[in-house]
């Protein structure tokens, strides 16, 4: 934590793995004061989804100019009743986006309940030398994901194992790799039924990673996270916060779900 | 978690069970707020109570439709005042039985303190090699269960757990089924006297699974519960979360319930 | 957690011990909105009194009756201001007791901040064989006790822990015979000074056993706790969950309680 | 926790420290909604203060009387705004200064947000045969103190340890003494800077002491509690809740905090 | 805990390291009522900004006057929409401060959601012999810093651990010392990109430090902390609270969050 005046013989240390870094996140849970959204009349409620159909034009616009993207969808449970995910370039666009809801009619019948801060990451990065992995079309792909409109959204947060013999940053960059190798092994059966958005948040967040799973069918997150957790790297250093999961709301799923 | 674009060498790794999975899952719990109920008058309060009968009729209808199952209790204590239990074939259904009693009058008297979303799990399965499980009547019914009018319900959630040389996922999977095996046993002298529904929420919720249990007499949760902590499998590798109970409501005793 | 079709050869097991259940419990904690109260006007103020006073008087009834017992109590700091201790012979009398305090004008001026529902229990009885320890009627006076005013109440929560070397649910039950004979040994030094009754609570609330403690002079809850916290039992087997203390509420005590 | 009809061979175990005690405590932390203090009108806010400084009066005469004593101070940051310690002889007159306060008009602009119950301690004290501790001067003294207008507070509460090998009350009485004796030089070397003033709460409230230091320059206070954590006791068996910290509030302080 | 009246031979023990202190710190986290602040009319919000921007020229003048320093960021995410960092010669001007605040229009505006109170700290200064450091300008420097205007802020409490064998207050000096030494060599590779102030805040709230880094590119932060994850002194000692990260508010800025 100190800075100190003179060099110092480095110690031999694990290194950290080089990691590129992508659009920043923000998960922004909230539920709906369904009491106030009842006793609101008609005409203040159709305003106020006017202008939450605005913003998601907005932001529809602004995933077809590339510059970030956006997925809406509901949450099953007391914990929340939608989740926005934002992706933006910068950390200043992420809470202009964030204000602009927290500005509009809508959101005062919301109640923000949880929210997550992260930037989608790619770890474990092979580099050709001489190449930037950045103008690398592949990568940036990953890196600037346009998120589709699959039916169903699964968020949890986790850290990696610090706790006695159980420690992941104590452990050498072979282990790492060989560790994380064997767990992509798992998640490569779930190709075409899962698409995994990894998010990073050492720095930014209560935990040192966001996962956002996204399917079709909602029985495929139960799948995954139940076998992956038997994959040593799970099993032993893993550790998970709570879960939210969800349905789309497309323009049809949300007129429906505000209808009184 | 990363994904790699080369195949590597299969780690040894221990297997995940089989699991089959049934209808999803909604523990819905709310606390009345009596001071409301009370403030309100008459004519209003008789208006909650008639929709909050007619969604019931609604879910009574769906039951008979084989298209779900539904449990209304009350719960003992400050943590809620009653608890539905909601069994849905899609997590769309289960989301729109949410949303229609987040809109019905009733429900702006009740504060959301808790939920559970989960799926109705069967592990352990020994398949007939060739057989369809989801084909066989048997298992269908444990999958699509209809609840029954049982006096007294109680709900936890709980882990396996992964804590130093306790670690539930680094067991074999003999060891697992040895360990289940003999907590099954405990279980079966309970037979008659216990309904027990188990719910897979790893990827869903907070926990790994739900615990529904069912009795005519409290007592017997007690006791299978204080039984089975002796089970190796409860004392070593269970975590236990918050216990909820209550008695079921019945027409009667919902009106008794709700009577000023 | 699941049942299996074939039997098992039974795996050797540590044993549970028998234990007697007696009336339920509901320990209910309230705090009062003073400031509510003061705004009320003299009148509604000793309506809502009165109508406490009328509980009361229905709850001295019952335990005339011997079909139930209850204890009021302040309490100090701001946990809650008061706690109604409910003791009756099933689940659905004890929700009946707390529903009618919820619909009686005085609760509308408390807030609910805790609560925890247990049965008492007996432990460890040695039985005669051929004899109904329910019929024995000291056994009975333990099962189903009358409360008696003592001056203060101290109420804790607590389980037996299960974490790696220290796993009260491994030991073999000779093993907890000897730790609970010496605790024993320590709490009947207290014997006189301190009324004490054990709820257990598995299977129907946050921890394994609640602890409700009575004396004359608080400074015996703190001799008790402390000296049996160096009992091995409790040294290495103890979690304790938060501790309540108060002073008994006699009708002139709670007059002037409440008066402004 | 049960209780034994038959005599056991006593266990050998570790002995508890006879402890004396003197009066009791309440911590009281209050926030101050500034909101509804602005609002109030200047008439009502003078009318407030008025019976707080009333209060404060029958605290200092409550001094003078040598039956208790009462300290007041600002709290630092978002936990609190306030604290007042009281102590008193018995937990019936701590209820009544508690309660005294509630029905103040100032406390309508106050929010309960912690509070702590305990009652002064005094450990190791080696006594003299066929003498009452409870009249010598000098333990009365320290029993019952006088608490002085230092500027500043400090509270904390704390635990010793029982996890695993580090276990405090798995250590021999001479264990025990012989790490707390080294603890007491480190703060002997504070006399003069640090007042402070332990508190037991085992069986009283979420902790197993309560810490109270004053001082006229709070870095004394990062200065004792850091250099402390290094003792062994400290180190391997203390257990710290949370910190709170604030200034003296004598007449002029509190006017001036409280002037619109 | 105890003072002793006899002297007792000192016991071997791991030595605190010596440190300096600075300016006294609090984090004043607040969200914003934007349903109050989006209803109030427009010439109160005004009246309330020109508060709030009156506050804000106050400490730019204490700046000026080397007085103390503040830094005001907008936060991302549910936690919270603004932070104020204080530095303050005292913890009564870090107290009149934040009643100043809490005093404005604009805090009626503003719920405070969390806080953090702790010292700018200087360990580890190699002194010598005869030199006052608090005359070194470099290391006034460091205790009395001006906050410059970098564009985003991270800030995260932490600890260091005491759990079994991971122990950091068991460790010698030297070897504590070696451990700081490799930590730093991690830091210094961050010179230019990042600026850190240490603050500690043992005795004064939660965690044993605060740590606020400043940088005009986010990712920064997510790098150094990584980075610093692996270094034995985080990996095996460190223990990492919640992180709250933000952008930077000048006049345009502040103007154009709260414009409506």
């Amino acid at each position: 934590m100190t800075t100190h005046p003179t060099p110092a013989a480095e110690q031999p240390k694990n290194e950290a793995l080089m990691t590129l870094e992508g659009w920043y996140v923000l998960h922004d849970f909230r539920k709906i004061d369904w009491e106030a959204w009842k006793m609101a009349d008609e005409e203040d409620r159709q305003a106020a989804l006017d202008e939450l159909q605005s913003l998601r034009a907005s932001w529809t616009q602004n995933q077809a100019d590339k510059n970030g993207s956006t997925a809406h969808y509901s949450i099953i449970g007391h914990k929340a009743d939608m989740v926005f995910m934002f992706l933006r370039p910068t950390f200043e666009e992420l809470q202009e986006v964030e204000l602009a809801f927290n500005k509009s009619k809508f959101a005062d019948f919301t109640i923000p309940t949880y929210s997550y801060v992260s930037v989608v990451e790619l770890s474990n990065y092979v580099n050709t030398p001489g190449e930037d992995p950045y103008a690398n079309p592949q990568v940036r792909e990953r890196l600037y994901p346009e998120l589709a409109p699959y039916k169903h959204i699964c968020f949890y947060p986790m850290n990696k194992k610090r706790s006695g013999a159980d420690n992941w940053y104590s452990l050498t960059m072979d282990e790492r790799r060989t560790l994380m190798r064997s767990h992509g092994m798992t998640g490569r059966k779930y190709a075409g039924k899962i698409k995994q958005i990894i998010t990073g948040s050492v720095g930014f967040d209560e935990w040192e990673w966001g996962v956002t799973l996204f399917s079709n069918d909602p029985v495929n997150f139960k799948h995954i996270v139940y076998e992956m957790r038997f994959d040593e790297v799970s099993a032993k250093y893993g550790e998970f916060g709570d879960f939210l999961v969800g349905n789309l709301l497309e323009d049809d799923a949300l007129v429906k779900m505000l209808a009184i």
